[in-house]
């Protein structure tokens, strides 16, 4: 296949995708998403957008350092602040790009930017000669591109392109296009602009289901780099989904003649991570890698199944690196078997991590026979994969009691600078009860704004995992927690947000 | 807009929709879903495959009694037997039609048929004209279409509309389609058979994740009915979701010159029930239904709604029934407010369901201060909305001890037949002991295939919801829990699942 046959796939995950999160990643765990795209072998990732907060910035900046295959993009509009400090961000990258837009739309030039066409026109010239300036490699996107008049959007990328951009991003902001239209307004735009030399890029939003279709469309059409994240992840309905991307164009090369260098096998692992890291779960009936992509209920099915699995199957679960089944391991375990279940599930560990999470597993194999790799994957989040703040108050014991006798009751000892501070408390179930024990201890009265709670397998005893969101001021942080015990779990993710309150609030000199 | 722009909605949520919920539905609740699929105003509802299990034939014939405006459809394979038990469980109905299929691609036809092109053709005319025989309105389905040679095609559905069938679909099985072919598929098809009174279908599964895009092609290509399921359920990674479907028609009728009868606003509530009901979750991005569908999370984003609301959204919440805000009720809400906040959330209640619905709403009025939509839902399904089965073992009594210092403890008391029994255990967390000491008392071991648990809102006092399913011997079954203590939710639900599992063996004649 030559070259004009390969679609660039740039990973937007962490900068739109984290916008749908409702909470920001911190710079670790942003790193570990970005190993794994890495590992998947993404061309682009964009990191974050490096104006919009401190943390952003630095999360682009570790990424940058750390992450050395992919190129790294940041986000920047074409204010100068904006692209300065997108530069600065990337200055460790082995490779970078600056990736730079403003709105071309009527309606967003009229009623956001509150400017006109020729003053966009300046405004993107001035903002993509910048970029360049500092780094090479500039994309330029037309914010509301589906939305745009034509003519003006030829001007627009003629201009960006003649000002040093090389690639040319035509966004479907707010998933409005339809697929046969999007592939020849994609076209059209190619055709008359007509620059062999640059790169054509789309990113299609899902709000009307089409973001994957829109994306295979302007492939169609001429685009031959493709924004989108993981599982869909995205504002609103989220961003077309890579993995059906790429899987289309995997499954369908003879439909495209175009492909992408994507190492296929490590999507459901990345998907896991990444729907860990971010608590937006996946539901089970997502193409690719919802848990039910690959069952087979009905009995005819099964049956055709059994006869030839071409039947009802157009591409291997293995392909998508889904495990076929969900090997339980158990106390006689060794390490090598460990090691290898955690390398199959898709985590890729240090040797002291490792080592951790291999004695938590022996801990574990104590107070349960079956070990399950909802069990493994749920510790390591817990335990191992995250970079937790310094902590400040530590859950020490815990008593809690209920019963259709009397009201719910818990009893907690949380240990803080050094003392121990007990407090009980009733409560409408447990973990009220728990959690109005936990604000008499705290100095500082949080907000729950999120609670999630699940199991991690179909076994009463499997782990239970619980992701809690907590608001104090303007600041918001996310904390997790797993156990055996599914009210413990509560307890754990709570004192962790709060944990991390205290670092967000020193970033952000906020006094709590 | 004259009728060959309306695009019927043919719903398959309880058919191909249920195989996906790896559990069946009961009677009613089927019922239940299809008055919700009435009020949406969908053309057809396939109400189940009546030949392949008992409950589904009863499931059938009881959604055929008591939904009078749809038409309501029965599966069934061109055999003889299929034909006459769709025939006869859909006897009751105001309007039938029987949907019978047989498959047509080169593999189905070798690996899991067994049969030559020519046996197929005369098995389809054989079939086809049983259930003309039977009710006057038939659509055949060549299952597998989209991998099937198009000259045979041609003679198949030729073949079918002479036999009798009005409605002639094109399934894509396997999700296996791109837009642009599966158009001009469709349209060389309709051209070719050249029949101008029939109506043409497709069925469009989501495997490469263009379900949707799919359909919309085909209705471009001609096609003007289209089999769909409330979120996408379905087989795999599901089906064609009816909310995008319908959406994308409606937002983009300039586009298509077609339109659906539908009632959008009723899409949301419609999706919540099916989703409480099936126990299959929405992931947050999933487009229309999803609860972070309508949400702006980014600055930029925020600020260009504040502008103006058309800057990023396409359609408003309103438009799909998503509620505006979750209001909570509380103490000082009355029977008025309430029955209104049921109704908004989309549920329609009998004058009985309603008077106990608010009578356990003041009860939990007196545990907690706000109710929100996700506890009305939660203890509606709970409480009110299932056709619960005669109860067999019923909680009584329970203490659950947790704590660091020793290890969970549960004892439980349960009534059956009259008499009240006693068990204690300890577990792995407070859900398996006190699972471990209802199992001391059943004299039956069922195992544990699914468990679920998840909190109804983002307050620490919200419902727990329980869904767990049960399997002893071949049989299985669900039951769910809510209550504002979640131990206590599960083990709700796990009895509800033992006392169902009773009455499927019971149907089944499976010995307990």
């Amino acid at each position: 296949m030559s070259d004009g046959g390969i679609v660039r796939i740039f990973d937007t995950t962490m900068r739109d995708g984290e916008q749908a999160a409702r909470i920001n990643l911190n710079t670790g765990e942003k790193v570990q998403i970005a190993r794994a795209l890495e590992r998947l072998n993404v061309d682009i990732i964009e990191a974050g957008f490096p104006a919009s907060s401190k943390g952003d910035f630095d999360a682009v900046a570790n990424v940058a350092a750390e992450v050395r295959i992919p190129i790294i993009a940041g986000l920047a509009r074409t204010k100068e602040g904006d692209i300065t400090s997108a530069g600065e961000a990337l200055r460790g990258a082995a490779r970078s790009r600056i990736h730079t837009f403003i709105a071309t739309s009527p309606i967003h030039m009229e009623y956001k930017l509150k400017m006109k066409p020729d003053d966009v026109l300046k405004e993107l010239e001035r903002g993509v000669k910048l970029a360049v300036s500092i780094t090479p490699d500039v994309e330029f996107s037309a914010e509301d591109a589906s939305r745009s008049d034509i003519n003006f959007l030829v001007e627009v990328f003629t201009l960006a392109i003649e000002s040093g951009a090389t690639t040319l991003n035509i966004p479907d902001t707010v998933g409005y296009a339809m697929p046969h239209e999007f592939e020849e307004f994609c076209r059209a735009i190619i055709t008359r602009v007509n620059k062999p030399d640059v790169i054509w890029s789309v990113h299609c939003h899902n709000d009307l289901g089409l973001g994957v279709a829109n994306s295979l469309a302007a492939v169609r059409g001429g685009a031959r780099q493709v924004e989108c994240t993981i599982n869909g992840l995205g504002e609103r309905a989220g961003n077309a989904s890579m993995e059906e991307i790429v899987m289309c164009l995997r499954t369908r090369k003879d439909h495209f003649g175009a492909d992408t260098k994507i190492d296929t096998t490590k999507f459901y692992p990345t998907s896991k991570l990444v729907s860990g890291l971010t608590g937006v779960p996946v539901q089970p009936n997502k193409a690719i890698v919802g848990i039910n992509a690959f069952a087979h209920e009905a009995g005819i099915h099964q049956h055709g199944m059994l006869c030839n699995r071409a039947t009802y199957e157009i591409m291997t679960p293995e392909s998508v690196g889904a495990p076929g089944t969900d090997l339980h391991l158990g106390k006689h375990s060794g390490r090598h078997a460990f090691n290898e279940r955690v390398e199959t599930l898709g985590y890729q560990l240090t040797t002291e991590q490792s080592a951790s999470a291999f004695e938590y597993f022996k801990e574990l194999c104590d107070k349960k026979k079956d070990v399950s790799d909802g069990d493994i994957e749920a510790f390591l989040f817990d335990r191992i994969l995250r970079l937790t703040p310094e902590i400040r108050y530590e859950l020490r014991d815990f008593t809690v009691t209920i019963g259709s006798g009397g009201k719910p009751t818990a009893s907690i000892t949380l240990a803080h600078d050094g003392t121990e501070t007990t407090e009980a408390s009733v409560g409408n179930g447990p973990v009220d009860a728990a959690y109005k024990a936990i604000l008499k201890i705290l100095p500082f009265q949080p907000e729950l704004v999120e609670f999630h709670i699940r199991a991690t397998s179909e076994l009463a005893d499997a782990l239970g995992e619980a992701h809690v969101i907590l608001r104090y001021k303007e600041i918001k942080a996310q904390g997790r927690g797993a156990s055996t015990d599914i009210i413990e779990a509560t307890m754990r993710a709570y004192l962790e947000a709060v944990n991390r309150l205290y670092s967000v609030a020193a970033a952000r000199e906020v006094a709590i």
